[in-house]
């Protein structure tokens, strides 16, 4: 049907793809499938009792506040719950630093629609996450790619994307989506260093950072910038800083949040006004008295536990039926692992295949973002069961046998 | 504190200004204040109590589900109420022209994103609502302006207005914000007709539509259009028409929708992945549950009754009280009425001297997309209970009275 819209759409409409993840996200509705594919979470470790107990405490005791207008930067105890838990991690920042968002890609958007004017280079990891894409290149982004490897961004060519004068570091350091992999505690000081040296502010986007069921934690990238700097403990705002509830509490209630300079999150707050006045109240009160009394910091034990477990049934059927020739990453936590086949492999292809055979995964090209990439995918461990987990895989196996050895 | 971010703004982030009504909100937080100034509904009429058994219920029988990630265009049964209620008023759609958006800003925002390119003109009403005018500052719009009066936009004027070939006409039919005016029937089909014969499409912007409290209801402008190319009763497309739960069930949990042509819709989702990926599962599950019933419907008399009362009383006072050279609208339903002051008084300056006497409201300029409108504010009446709204007219009028004849 065509209508007086159609040949009104803005240019920076045609830069605009439908995701493949969220495409693929179809395939999932299929009550027989067993995906990889999505980023979603294990439904088995959402606090359902207490997240209901918290709704009818809410609606009790503040009544029709919870369900009024709210400030564009958020409510208030959350704020302050969230600069309590900031402060732990070994930055000291005041409720003027942070500012709650509709789900992290809403932070993302507003990073990319305060900061990001046409043609402006952003230097990103290469694979990195895709939806980070999908924001900024509504604002016009190009894009300067590091390759990582199994410790991360290489740092080591770090400085030659610098010399092109990137906008800003784009970086997922703990669990990266899609890959999986860490930042290494090295590479975290010399990405660091040389962002000082070039004068190139960081955003460190972390999900995950909780999510680490292996191995030692490390400080995070905006932990180590201010100690760089000098004054521990202080913000000095280099370093604009990401995470969400999505993986500790729930994403079906759209709540994360940014650490930034106070003038960046006052720039954020007029952007949000624009873009959707303000986050649920309710959903930020509910999340306020689920999490004001510590239950969070228990929570995660259960879910790092759980994700253990599924990621090590994907680790070892794979060890035991992948053929030669594919390699993947061992991930210390978070919700991917990333493998690659050998280069005449392609994804596309193969999962057209597996979807036949009710299973599915994301190929990896799209994460790539200066092309390549059409022998890699990525596996989300964190949604199926450990059952799903054995029998996909080896569907998996069986296909990826016949697509490197045909 | 400067931070390496501070040089890197876009050049769009220079046409963000604070919005001066959510500044002002800010005062509204004084205990003792009695504000005009917000667009709030009465919290006496959200269904506290309806809201929470929904809550228990949804996690009852959903469980974890409600707490997942879920489709960008929405919840299935809540798109389905929506066609249901759509094709009541005279419209008849399906799943495909609906998407839900986290509150008519976000709406608003989208189509910002996906239709205007830099220098785009819009024809809006003059005044307008401001939030649409921020939300599409961001993309470059320009504005030109049709003058409205107390039935609503100048149609008589509007035919000048599109030979400068805008992207599209936005309008508020009903009870305009901030106006409180309704376009008459004549003036209806003369934007349709108008619209039609020059090729531009329209977007009809109606949070307030269900809330006439009196007067008898007009069909909406997508209705009246449809009619106009025959085919009653067919949803042609050349309408885009934005509505919400804000007002009919509570703002907090930001809930609103689309109707659009089908690849308007899909357009706009892709570009919803970049912004949020989808609105909360949870507030979504929960508003089908509340309104599955019929429940709103019922619920919307409460509203209209209590809104009604408070207009009046606003009326009654200012009938009493008002100086003379200042005269004001007798807004049919929603949440505001518009008063106008001789050209010599400057409602920002008597904001100031009002918020010392512990009264709020809402300066007209920037409502004005070319300028102009100093003498004229925007009061709501649906926030403050009746004692509240004698109170604080009765204030505000004294000011008046020293401002009008000093």
């Amino acid at each position: 049907m065509h209508t007086p819209w159609d040949h009104r759409y803005a240019q920076r409409t045609q830069r605009m793809g439908s995701s493949a993840i969220r495409e693929l996200l179809k395939f999932t509705e299929q009550p027989d499938m067993i995906s990889f594919a999505g980023g979603m979470p294990a439904p088995e470790v959402f606090p359902v009792q207490e997240f209901k107990e918290a709704c009818i405490r809410v609606l009790t005791d503040y009544g029709p506040t919870a369900l009024q207008y709210g400030a564009t930067e958020g409510y208030k105890p959350l704020l302050e719950m969230i600069a309590r838990h900031t402060h732990r991690y070994g930055i000291n920042v005041s409720i003027e630093n942070i500012m709650i968002t509709s789900g992290s890609q809403q932070a993302l958007d507003l990073l990319g629609k305060i900061f990001i004017n046409r043609g402006d280079r952003i230097l990103v990891e290469s694979p990195t996450y895709l939806g980070a894409m999908q924001a900024w290149n509504a604002y016009g982004a190009e894009y300067v790619a590091v390759p990582s490897d199994e410790n991360g961004m290489v740092t080591e060519e770090l400085e030659e994307a610098l010399r092109t004068g990137p906008k800003f570091i784009y970086v997922l350091p703990n669990f990266q989506n899609p890959t999986g992999v860490t930042l290494s505690m090295k590479r975290r000081h010399q990405l660091v260093e040389l962002a000082d040296r070039y004068g190139v502010p960081i955003i460190e986007d972390d999900p995950y950072g909780q999510l680490r069921f292996e191995g030692e934690h490390l400080p995070s990238v905006v932990v180590l910038d201010d100690q760089f700097r000098g004054n521990h403990n202080v913000y000095h705002g280099n370093v604009i800083y990401l995470s969400t509830f999505s993986k500790i509490l729930a994403p079906g209630i759209r709540l994360a949040w940014v650490i930034a300079p106070a003038e960046v999150i006052r720039k954020m707050v007029q952007a949000k006004q624009g873009i959707d006045l303000h986050t649920a109240t309710f959903n930020q009160i509910v999340a306020h008295e689920v999490g004001k009394s510590g239950f969070l910091d228990e929570h995660v034990k259960l879910i790092r536990e759980t994700y253990r477990t599924r990621r090590d049934v994907m680790l070892e059927v794979m060890e035991e039926t992948m053929p030669p020739g594919v390699n993947w990453t061992h991930p210390e936590g978070g919700l991917f692992l990333w493998a690659t086949m050998p280069p005449q492999c392609d994804a596309a292809q193969i999962l057209k295949l597996a979807i036949e055979q009710k299973v599915a995964f994301v190929p990896g090209a799209p994460f790539f973002p200066c092309g390549g990439g059409a022998n890699t995918m990525r596996l989300n461990f964190s949604n199926a069961t450990p059952e799903k987990i054995q029998e996909g895989m080896v569907r998996l196996a069986h296909l990826l046998q016949r697509a490197v050895c045909p």
